[in-house]
């Protein structure tokens, strides 16, 4: 029988970590036990400003921690004793480091895209494999892009089958917080084609025949994808619309409406009050949606900063086993953080 | 003796006025009646879906807007019978086109920036000369750079007096939401030195000996400026703290906090819930403020969306006496909208 | 019998029509008469610097022009009455209007990329189809996306063929010099897939089966290509090197030797001392040539700038049938500008 | 009695030791030996095309280098032995560290702006104190924005005399060739107030009152700055025009003439055949030069990447005693690059 209340650490209070320490927050059936970090700059205080028990990832920090002024309630040993799980939000290939400690103290972990998959049970997107999270102790949300894929070319998959599916990923260099990341005038593609981001997609939909090519470019909003599918039975373009308008977490904007570009749709999100501007659903330009006789197109935005935020909610649940019905934990998931869908 | 509750009317639905509109919508003796524009797009929905009544600012528009699936609840014109006092936040040099109509309709109007000081009887920055404006039909608040200039030059020319004033400014060359324009990668200086922002001071502090000149830089988020200032009377570094921590709407920053540019003071207000984002203080970084036998230094930051925004609040409770004491009115705006101080 | 030395007029002294003045006044076979433009600026007096003579495409600019300095040999008119051909280089729509002009002259014209198709006898990309432009009056030099899309697709489709082919393109939002054109920050699709480049390649490759997705991103560089291309036979990845290495124009750079990326490419074309850094030829990532049982991959970098200016002399000599064989021609504009292939 | 060939050595083929590798090529007095380095890419290859003889830095890097395919003709040792002077354009801070083997190979050697001035004997702009350098054994050429202002101030210090200079620079970010520097949409001041540049001009101007504040933007072409200064004596707008025309490495720039930004300078350079684009002029805009009663401004460009190179060139002359006329040195090397004066 599930706990009714889940107790929730967090580890790596940065720029994925502090959202999705706000959304655990939001919901009735989860509890926000505390955050660990190493920094002590106005990052973390501003999480003690919003209440959140700080605790100090590497006990080596706490006195520089306290010296900045910052109340430290202990190591992040201390905060695994207190809570069923702990969410790892540390950089890329810290994660891995961290899991020992996770094994020694009993809890389970979710770990973010910037980890192997090798090194977890199960690779997550909610709405395609919520079921095999279930009861797992260490799950990996994938990464922002390949959330993005899955959300969007799973709904097709599901529905029509791939054959096979092209994506060119056209990405954000930094995020809006750095001061130091480029390039400032430059395009840097990934030269090694097919690039990552195909294979990691196949973690979570196991059978897609998946090709991905990259680039970084210079602005830190969002990234974008063209996307090239061909699937296993024909659909119309009204298909496809109706595809995407029945999955979760997936949204339409048109251009016509003044949605030209990443920046508009993230001014959207500015003027209706979302915190921090965040776009946690999907976005695809309607005009992009085309079809031809054997093969159909789209264009979508990701939020990096937004995207996976819900899914670490979904997976606390799922491998808590707060709740079995992925659509359920999906709509109470929204509903908390005021998704559209 | 004043009325009540103000009614205010809002034409220019832009970067600025979207603000406006919700800033005057948390005063409690304000009421927000309408809103008018001429697009029909996105951010003008964006209106109708937080329930404001929508205007068409050009009679031939209402078409196109009610085209667009925009409720269109009648023309400027009928706006401002409705109303007490318009907000004129069109583009610059459009306000003084609207002037006849709102003489017409014999309301008071509060124009931009980006409107000439000849055509309004004061240009206005609360802290500085609030009781200027008291009772004027036509008020003019000034641009985001003369505003930050005002708010923390006048606290130094209040106290100390101003020999000379020397500010250059790093202007940013768009605002988030703009998908055209650049430079991309330049720096455009403005070749005429002193540059209009010095004059355009004096059009609110008006015995102020001051020079200017600027530049704009590929930024969307800020304007940076750095302040040389030669008092009339001797001060030290912790006179001109206490100073700015004294005045109201100007917040110090520390780079030793991890706030090294302006990007990361951003990333802190959307940390703390500030509604897009929004700095409507002048945040001035705390280690740059320096003072040698003669001359005082700063740098400071300019939200160029969002520092007007307080301003509009309290130019409205002045000029229809709402307010005669402009602490109280600034106490007030700060209070509904959640400024610091 | 082909004329010795063609006589050429140029009109629009642009980004392109100064690099295409400066090439085929490095031909041994053309003498650039002049060249005609409506500005009076540092662009066109750099031109009368270098010895251009220069003449006013519009009549009634040429007050203004000498005002500024700049001694105007005549008119437009007078232009076309000493030369063989002009070769247009107005912004895009203008040449059209232009036209009749060239027609009542009784000369021959090369347009730009910018013009419709329907508006020319033949589009040209010289390695593709040279032949077609023998003799023509009016012809179609294609826009540097296209001509690096015919050059390489081109290569393989001749030796190969083309089932079909993908192409992503991550286009540069404006050039160097532009000190007005963004975006800043942001990613602007062109929501309208496929692309209208897809088109504008068969206007040369006229069996080609492609399909082509845009965006334009904030650098000024470069323009780069992911090409995903179904082949009609099976082909092996040294197949494919050694046909770019055989195409002329198509010049290979590996990633492990520092180029990584459009900024690195332009930059050693700076260190050799390329005339404006100019990369007249197709760059290639090697890295990224790849092959699979039925697809293949690579990624190009397009200099917006540059890839068009020997298209343009080549088109010279077939339309002036100065030379019948494209091999020769190319050889020969190639050597005079120094391209490596 | 002066060597008539110098013999010079380079160690550091980065941004600045590769322009000054090819301006000592073209004197007529010196030959470049050889130059020095750890890289082993592209950058490098195109020293070896270029026909200059490649030493390794570090010993330990001939290997790595000549696997890569670069002919390693020995050791930085090697080439002190077989140079009358070494000029040192490595990473700062790396200079310093380099010094103990020019002094025990007995050679004299010239470092740059990164290193502390109080490693050399001297800190060197040739038009302000060639003469201090004469015969020295350690020179360092100040930093790009110092020798611009030390160029220009130098020049108005020198006739009339500076009471106070205060200037604020706007600094570029990153340079063309870099594909990981940013920040990609920040301002990022220099929170110190005064910055070190002030300081650093009084290394070569020692009696110099200068006060100077900085920041740093996303741009990657060039510097600006602010020039506020006040004369000693009293002088017209014509009177600076004059000194800025008369001393040498300075040039006047219209905006009226196209030259609205730092983008169009570089562009004219392009124009005009310079080699990677370099302005070794101090460019200032003509219409920002102005006058009051006790103060007179100027707005002007530094070209990072060119404008230490021709002072290089100067500083070996006069290290060497190859000639002690600094205007004669000046004007011989001027006239092997090209300056225009």
């Amino acid at each position: 029988m599930p706990k009714l209340i889940a107790k929730v650490g967090l580890n790596g209070y940065g720029v994925i970590g502090k959202r999705v320490a706000d959304a655990v927050s939001l919901q009735d059936d989860m509890k926000l036990v505390g955050i660990s970090d190493i920094i002590a700059d106005y990052r973390i205080k501003t999480a003690v400003e919003k209440g959140y028990l700080v605790y100090a990832s590497v006990p080596e920090k706490i006195a520089e921690m306290r010296q900045s002024g910052i109340e430290v309630a202990g190591s992040l040993e201390d905060l695994i004793k207190k809570v069923d799980i702990i969410i790892d939000c540390t950089p890329g290939g810290v994660g891995v480091k961290n899991k020992p400690l996770y094994e020694a103290g009993g809890v389970k972990a979710i770990f973010q895209g910037g980890e192997k998959p090798t090194n977890v049970q199960t690779s997550f997107v909610a709405q395609c494999n919520y079921a095999e999270a279930l009861g797992k102790q260490f799950v990996r949300v994938v990464s922002c892009n390949t959330t993005g894929i899955c959300r969007s070319v799973g709904a097709v998959h599901k529905k029509f089958g791939v054959k096979k599916v092209r994506v060119v990923l056209v990405r954000r260099s930094g995020d809006p917080l750095e001061s130091k990341t480029g390039p400032i005038n430059a395009i840097i593609p990934e030269v090694h084609v097919p690039s990552h981001q195909g294979p990691d997609a196949q973690t979570v939909i196991h059978d897609l025949n998946i090709v991905t090519a990259a680039c970084k470019v210079p602005t830190t909003l969002s990234h974008v994808h063209f996307v090239m599918l061909e699937p296993k039975s024909r659909l119309t373009r009204e298909d496809l619309i109706k595809t995407f308008t029945d999955a979760p977490r997936i949204r339409l904007f048109k251009a016509a409406d003044g949605f030209d570009g990443t920046q508009a749709i993230l001014e959207y999100h500015r003027d209706i009050g979302r915190p921090r501007s965040d776009v946690w659903e999907l976005p695809i330009w309607e005009e992009s949606i085309a079809t031809t006789s054997d093969e159909i197109y789209w264009v979508m935005q990701v939020h990096q900063e937004a995207i996976v935020v819900p899914e670490n909610v979904d997976a606390i649940r799922a491998m808590l086993e707060l709740e079995t019905d992925p659509k359920k934990s999906i709509a109470k998931t929204n509903k908390a953080l005021g998704l559209v869908k």
